[in-house]
C-alpha cells in the first residue's frame, strides 16, 4: 500500500477489471452518490459489470441519479475484481460493508476529505479538491470513456452540492472549468437543480418554521441560537434529517458571528451544530464539550436536557465571543 | 442609431471618452450594480472620470460594491461624454434620470433583457446571455484594462446573483468559463457570498416564517399559495421587499407544480407572483388578470382585498391545472 497514487494508475486498474463494486459513504449526499453514479455508468459503458453497494436507502432528492445502479445486496457481484470507496476515506464510513469491501481482489479509495488516510491498495486522496466528483471526472477522462449527459449530470450534482452551488470557499477555478466542460456533454443543469432543490416536503417547511420561531439573539446580537425537540418533530411529522440547513440560516442573520442549532435526539442526547461567519472559532467551542470539526463548522453532543444544553451552549459562545473582543 | 453594435465598438467609444456616467436600473440588483461597479472601476483605472448615477439607495447587501462610485447627484459630472445604461434596456427603468441620460454626447446601452429595444446611439443587447456582467467582462477585456480583484468580484456578483448561483436555466458554459477566469484575478468568491447571503435581517426571517405559516396546498397538492398582509409586515417590522424569494419556496414544495404568493400592497392593491416548476404556464394565468411574464415566472395586480385575491388566484390556478390534466 502506497500513500497516494495517480489518477492514471487508478484509471488503469479500473480498465483492467471486469467487475467493480462502488462504495459511497453512509448517509450518502450529492457528491457521494453523484460520483458513484457517474463511475458506474462509465464502467458499464466500457462493458464492465458494475454496481453501487449501499447500506442505506437512496434519499429521494437524489433518486434521479440511481438508474438501476444501487443495490443493498452485497452478493450482487460475488467476487469483484475491484472494490472502490468513493468520497469516503475511512472504513467507519461504510461499517456494514467493510467485509465485502476487502473481498475485492484490488481495493481503491478516491476521496477529497482531509481526514482520510490511505487504507486501500490504490488511494487517491486530495483534500484541496472541492468535490470527489471532480476526481471522478478526471478518472473517467483518463479511462478514455466519453462523458455523456447522464454522467455529466451526476458529476454536476456532486460539484454543485459539495460547493454550495459554487459559493463555499472550497470552490475553485477548476470546479468551474470542469462544469463548463460538462455543458459540452449536454447536461441540463436546471433540471438537476429542480430535482435537488425543488422537492421540499411540506413537513420540512413546517419544521423549519417552528425551529426559526425559537430563534434568539444573544451576546449583544453577535450570536444566535435555535432548537428543535422530539415533540416538535412529532407534531409536524418531520424527520430530524429535514432540519439540515437550519444552522446556516441561524448564522446568516445580520450581525451574527456565531450561530448554534440544538437538536434533541431520539433517546435523550442533544446534538449541537455551530457555524461561524468570519472571525469566530466554533471548533474551539465544540471542543469544550468533547466535540470537534472545523473553525467555521463544528458540532458536539451533550448528555442533558434541551433547556440545559441551550444554556450551556449560549454560555460557551458568549465566553468565546468575549475573548475575541 | 443602429439595431445592435459590437462589444468592440462599445469598448472603443468608452476608451475615447473622458467622462462616463453609468445608469443601473431602478431597484438595482446584483447584476445591475455589479456590472456598473466593474465598469466604473475599470474606467477610473483607465484615467477617466466615472460615476454611477442612481435614483434609489444602494441595498445594504450590495453596499460592498460601492467603493465611492454611486451618487444621486445628477450634476456629479456636468457634461458627460458618455451616458451608458447597464442591465437596463428601457427608459422606464431609469425614469428620474432619463433627462440626464440623453445629455450624454454619446449614449450606450448594454443589456441582456430580451424585452429591450435599442434606443441609445450604441446598443449591445443579447438576451441569450445569463448576466449583463458577462457582457461587462467582455467590454473591459476589449478595452484592454486588466481585471483586478475588485472588478472580478463585482462581475462575479452579477453572474452568480442573476443565475441563482449557476442553477437557473440561463446559466451557460460561458458563465462558468468567465467565472473561472475571474479566479485568476484573485476573487474571494466566498467573501462575496457572505456579503450577499449571510446578512439576513432578523425581520426577514420573522416575516418569512409568518408567511410560510399561511402556506396552503390545493388543487390536489399540485398547487400552493401563501400571502402577506400589511398588518403582518407591521407586526414584524419587515419591508415588503424582504419577502423576495418566498414564491420560490412556495413552488419548491414537493408535488407542487404552481406556487403563488399574494402580497397586499400599501394602498390596497394586491400583487401576485407565480412560479411554475416544469409543465405549468403561469404567464397564461397572470394574463387572465391583465398581468404577464414568462411561462415559469409571472405576476399580476388585483384591485380587491387580500382574501378575495387569494380565492380568485386559487380558482384560476385550479382551472389551469385541470386543462393540463
Amino acid at each position: 500500500m502506497k500513500q497516494n497514487h495517480s489518477i492514471e494508475e487508478i484509471a488503469k486498474q479500473l480498465m483492467a477489471a471486469r467487475s467493480v463494486i462502488l462504495f459511497p459513504h453512509i448517509q450518502m449526499d450529492g457528491d457521494a452518490l453523484g460520483s458513484c453514479a457517474a463511475l458506474c455508468k462509465a464502467l458499464r459503458c466500457a462493458g464492465k459489470e458494475a454496481v453501487i453497494l449501499t447500506e442505506d436507502e437512496v434519499p429521494e432528492y437524489l433518486s434521479f441519479l440511481d438508474q438501476g445502479y444501487c443495490t443493498m445486496d452485497s452478493e450482487a457481484i460475488h467476487q469483484p475484481d475491484v472494490c472502490m470507496c468513493v468520497d469516503c476515506g475511512e472504513v467507519v464510513r461504510f461499517p456494514k460493508r467493510e467485509k465485502k469491501f476487502f473481498q475485492g481482489k484490488i481495493t481503491i479509495c478516491l476521496d477529497h476529505h482531509t481526514t482520510s488516510t490511505p487504507f486501500a491498495d490504490y488511494n487517491f486522496i486530495d483534500g484541496s479538491i472541492a468535490a470527489t466528483a471532480e476526481l471522478v471526472y478526471k478518472v473517467i477522462k483518463a479511462m478514455g470513456i466519453p462523458i455523456d449527459k447522464e454522467i455529466g449530470e451526476a458529476i454536476f450534482t456532486g460539484i454543485s452540492t459539495d460547493t454550495g452551488n459554487f459559493q463555499y470557499s472550497n470552490a475553485t477555478k477548476e470546479s468551474h472549468l470542469i462544469t463548463a466542460d460538462l455543458y459540452d456533454a449536454g447536461i441540463d443543469h436546471a433540471k438537476v437543480a429542480v430535482q435537488l432543490y425543488q422537492n421540499t416536503r411540506l413537513e420540512k417547511i413546517r419544521i423549519t418554521n417552528r425551529i426559526l420561531d425559537t430563534l434568539e439573539l444573544f451576546g449583544g446580537g453577535k450570536a444566535a441560537i435555535a432548537y428543535v425537540s422530539q415533540e416538535m418533530l412529532r407534531q409536524v411529522g418531520a424527520e430530524l434529517s429535514e432540519t439540515e440547513g437550519v444552522v446556516e440560516t441561524v448564522r446568516n442573520v445580520k450581525g451574527v458571528e456565531i450561530g448554534a442549532f440544538v437538536k434533541e435526539q431520539d433517546g435523550g442526547r442533544i446534538k449541537v451544530s455551530m457555524r461561524a461567519k468570519t472571525t469566530g472559532n466554533v471548533a474551539e467551542i465544540a471542543a469544550k464539550f468533547g466535540g470537534g470539526g472545523h473553525v467555521k463548522a463544528a458540532g458536539c453532543t451533550l448528555y442533558t436536557n434541551l433547556q440545559e444544553a441551550c444554556e450551556s451552549v449560549k454560555e460557551a459562545i458568549e465566553e468565546s465571543l468575549k475573548i475575541k473582543d
